[in-house]
């Protein structure tokens, strides 16, 4: 198709293993994913992504979402890092332009990652999940990773485990000084970001809320 | 000092310059500080640090600290750069032990962290802060950027604004799922997130934070 861009000869290609870019085995980490509509146009939407193992990755989508109907259809997906957070941002806000997609051998990515890597499903779940807001059905995708590129100079993907970390600290620092009602607010957020480091963070990140908890509950009373 | 081990032959180090650890003029860094105390023991202490330009860096440190103490004795800091979030745990909740510390020239480091640099002090302003919880006394501490040391492979340094920025998109896109109580509490959190783009954030992460709250504006009434 003549509108699909050649990919740049200086991309570095690996064939599947997310070492190469710094991903580690069970942890989450926010990527963009980009997907072939079945017009052959692309979509992009800011989803996280688990490494199950340097070959495996793992996703939890939502019913209905364009993605989870690509995915379905096509049985590829495309995996973005980035670090610029405007793309996080019109991704999650609108769709993005055809223009901001290149492609890698019929892949669409987006021309401003750092990096990405190309997936092929390998088995697709579909379950119903409860929550405080009721059941929603939702697939969980296991893929295979297939080639990794590297675009630019390419630090290490995003895991919100550490900034969960930090942000927990400063709460707990601020607690001495607060009354009682903030403390209780400081422990619901601490709480809250224990969740998210259960959820995506690495061992050093659980290890450090436990330390943190055991810290609060031996010095507050009450908080619960 | 014979227990002051003798730095490493192969640590690489630069004259004064925090663009080869990717620091940005205008961001702040979660960092960990080590000083010398009185008794040429070592201290280190999690602080936020503000890239001035590529050879300054500011802080803002409360008085009472021993890093502002022992900035003010020593006319130095350390900057110790580092991803473990055990670090910055272990150094909130308590002191961490002699062992932890290395010196470069009689400079103390932290052995585990990713990078370091050393920093002399050109100017102190001592100032008086109001916040919601009353005045507190301050000092803004200039410091030149001496030697710059790369221990491991390093990647970037920590910066809580795309975080803040995927935060509020995650609060964003379950807006619409939640009822008025909670679509107020994850506006008023948007807005911290807000807060803390400013002052610590990126271009990309500040006009990210733009355009979430116009959508969130022209899409909710009565939120404030």
């Amino acid at each position: 198709m003549n509108h699909k861009n050649i990919v740049e000869r200086s991309l570095i290609s690996k064939k599947g293993d997310l070492k190469y870019l710094g991903m580690k085995n069970g942890e989450l980490y926010e990527c963009i994913i980009t997907t072939e509509n079945p017009d052959k146009t692309s979509n992009a939407a800011p989803i996280g992504v688990l490494c199950k193992d340097p070959e495996h990755v793992i996703l939890y989508l939502y019913d209905g979402t364009h993605t989870l109907e690509n995915i379905k259809r096509s049985n590829f997906f495309v995996v973005n890092l980035t670090k610029n957070s405007l793309i996080f941002t019109k991704t999650t806000l609108s769709d993005i332009s055809e223009d901001n997609f290149k492609y890698y051998k019929e892949y669409p990515y987006i021309e401003e990652a750092d990096a990405f890597f190309m997936v092929k499903t390998e088995k697709i779940k579909d379950i119903t999940k409860n929550n405080s807001l009721g059941s929603a059905n939702m697939s969980i995708i296991t893929g295979k990773v297939k080639n990794v590129v590297k675009i630019k100079e390419f630090n290490q993907p995003l895991n919100r485990g550490i900034y969960a970390v930090i942000e927990s600290l400063i709460h707990y620092t601020r607690m001495n000084l607060a009354d009682k009602n903030t403390q209780i607010s400081y422990w619901g957020r601490i709480k809250e970001m224990n969740r998210v480091v259960q959820k995506v963070g690495s061992k050093e990140d659980k290890l450090s809320m436990k330390e943190i908890i055991t810290k609060i509950k031996s010095e507050y009373n009450n908080l619960e």
